[in-house]
């Protein structure tokens, strides 16, 4: 029978979603209390990797269980499993044995957090990016306009990018302030690698206007990676929501 | 010259505000970034005090500097000596000579972060005081109405409290669901030691039905700590505002 879970990690201490050598990462995590719960080796397979230091409230996974399972006693003994680890299962439900987390997938959405103060994060640290200067929100929404619909985004794919293509379509993107923070939500069926940190690098230089809306149009246009800005860092992106 | 200070701090990682035999303390950590910004030993005077675990994202305190200051310049070199403990200083203003940031508060307000989900915290770990079950916010609210106006609170307070009176008077207390969270927000010119986690403690227990609005009152009017509720963690506990 196979189950579909729903996640939230703290990503600053693994890895990353993906298994690799010695090193501690969610996937392991999770199968780890898989394998004690079910008593079996069982693989989970994930809508999407994620690299270390990025966070998920809603991850989606699904794998096989050998008995039917009671959700609500399985997501008790399964967070209890994985504790001390900061990772959690929020929902899980029965689906059908065809279902697939990763190729059923229709819309992604991301949620990139910039805290926007002279000071420091402290209760946000390893949560936000922090940019001391004012942020021009309304020019950021500007490009932002630019962005949305099928493009070649070469220029904001990262050099190890796997996809065989760079056109993608994006439903979305969005820019607002919520109280001391910049927040970038964006959704699409699918993303290049980095495409969401290096669309939020991109963003903030315009935000700060070392970038007019031209020279953002000119590297976007370029559809080349060295003509992009900065990748934003890890710690302030979130894998929100996957609709399928 | 007199300068008043807005802080934020994670409590997590201190024995609270004051300072105890080898341990480090939140103030502590500003007075050594003081002295080395000013050369000479600097005493900072909050508000009031915060116990180990509790949070603070506006608590005000005062010192003197033999020079006058320009706060942005002061802001940030203070933080960058701060670092990497997690406290920051938000704001920073010339007060008169006479201000007290202890003996001329109004009005303070807390904040009780309580994550009300089925899953433990991730994102929020050592943020929220974690309760499954789901809480009955109509009838915490019920019971908060009896708290508010001048009361005495012995209920409320913890054993070693030095105030001279149990007699306070509450502004105000709030009770609402924000998302997966209950929080409660509450005003006084002055608090018992412990009293807010113990409000807390108890509203709980309202919340969940294992008291009725009557046995809260008369636990309530017991005027007696021993009738009272187990103390909140300190972990949900924020202190928001001090008002002058």
């Amino acid at each position: 029978m196979r189950y579909k879970i729903t996640l939230e990690y703290d990503g600053t201490p693994f890895v990353g979603w993906q298994e690799q050598q010695n090193q501690i990462s969610v996937q392991s995590v999770v199968e780890k209390a898989l394998k004690t719960y079910l008593r079996q080796e069982t693989k989970v397979v994930a809508s999407g990797r994620t690299d270390t230091g990025v966070h998920a409230l809603g991850q989606v996974a699904h794998f096989d269980s050998p008995q039917k399972l009671n959700s609500r006693k399985a997501i008790y003994s399964l967070n209890a499993l994985m504790r001390p680890y900061p990772v959690a299962i929020r929902k899980m439900q029965k689906v059908s044995d065809d279902f697939h987390a990763r190729f059923d997938a229709q819309k992604r959405t991301y949620l990139y957090r910039i805290q926007n103060t002279a000071f420091p994060p402290v209760l946000n640290k390893n949560r936000v990016w922090h940019v001391n200067q004012k942020l021009d929100i309304k020019k950021m929404n500007q490009a932002a306009q630019m962005l949305i619909g099928k493009h070649d985004f070469s220029t904001f794919r990262a050099a190890n990018c796997q996809a065989k293509s760079p056109i993608k379509t994006l439903d979305s993107l969005v820019v607002k302030r919520v109280g001391e923070e910049v927040q970038i939500t964006v959704s699409a069926k699918s993303f290049l690698y980095h495409q969401v940190r290096n669309f939020a690098g991109a963003l903030v230089k315009v935000g700060l206007n070392r970038w007019s809306l031209d020279d953002f149009e000119k590297a976007f246009r370029a559809c080349d990676r060295t003509k992009g800005a900065e990748t934003a860092p890890a710690q302030g992106l979130y894998f929100m929501k996957v609709e399928y």
